[in-house]
């Protein structure tokens, strides 16, 4: 299955959840799924769920729904996640430290080759990760065909970390900085914002007082 | 200005992000914007934005924006942090260090107060701060009036410790364990899935390529 660059971004944004929900379902043993039972997983409705995946050729059987395996496996080619990619980071504080360490993102395909800080020695709970100084990184990245760069530093960082990686032919990079980095239209960007997401806990607490 | 519980929850989802541009405004000394501007800056028309703003009763000026630090503390007020919130947080490994150390968190109001684990001495990086064993989750909320948990273990974990802060009474969790937790109607719940924007960013790689 090509990619069909018409889809609209709205709905590539929805494919992860669906990847994720199904890989969830698949770890609990179930086979297979309504576009009913997806709903009320997902939050989004069983026909936006059924017109969303007919937008990559449809995988749902009438009367049976979905195979769980199957679809995941589908998705996971769309997200382009049949592939490995080797990814570098930037910024050996504590959630650069955490990132490295977390092996869900080995597990599904994103190993990191190369850990980059501008101190040496910044973090020495970073024992099993040997950080290179920030002056490797660009030739680093050019030696490795590394396709994607995680940027941890300060926001302060950010954007000439984001510049070195440009600069040296990443083709996507994954930020949590809490900053808007300018990067070229041909750089994919996505930026963590966790601060959002604490907002709208709190803003819904409140909710709940009134 | 009292909260409107009619405002629809795809409009409140996008003022922590109003807030968070505006926060990057006012630091880098910018005191009014356009819809416009703010428009270029969040990906936003500028008619949803002035539609968005008029929700909570309209802070702009013909003819002059807005005013970005007035805007700011409105919408600060609208998400409840203009109050220090007390947070807990379970799960000592990588991820719960680099949160329970993040000071973001803290500047916005949001105060970890206590660190627990179900293993002593899991993460002996965490050095600054002190372990408490699970066993004393529960009493602690209920003494010290904590309004939001964290989740930062793994995922075969997570719904039992869900299940232990909506026990003890509290109003929110923010949760990082990739899983689907179940929680009371009246419990607010966040859940941030790291994975869903980086597969988001293997799709746009892969795009490129096409």
């Amino acid at each position: 299955m090509g990619k069909d660059s018409k889809v609209s971004i709205t709905v590539i944004r929805r494919v992860p959840k669906y990847y994720g929900y199904l890989t969830e379902l698949m770890e609990k043993g179930v086979s297979r799924i309504s576009s009913q039972e997806l709903s009320s997983l997902t939050g989004f409705t069983a026909s936006q769920i059924r017109q969303d995946l007919n937008n990559f050729g449809g995988f749902g059987q009438q009367g049976y729904g979905y195979n769980v395996k199957e679809l995941r496996k589908e998705l996971g080619k769309i997200l382009g996640l049949d592939r490995d990619y080797k990814v570098v980071l930037t910024g050996a504080g504590n959630l650069g430290n955490a990132i490295a360490n977390y092996q869900g993102f080995k597990n599904a395909g994103f190993n990191i080759v190369g850990v980059f800080s501008r101190y040496s020695n910044i973090n020495p709970n970073m024992k099993d990760i040997k950080i290179k100084p920030i002056e490797e990184l660009e030739d680093f990245i050019r030696d490795n065909n590394i396709s994607i760069g995680i940027i941890t530093t300060s926001k302060d960082n950010a954007q000439e970390i984001a510049n070195m990686y440009v600069k040296a032919g990443i083709k996507g990079i994954w930020n949590f900085a809490p900053i808007d980095l300018e990067v070229p239209e041909d750089v994919a960007l996505e930026t963590v914002r966790l601060s959002e997401s604490l907002f709208t806990l709190s803003y819904f607490i409140q909710e709940d007082k009134s």
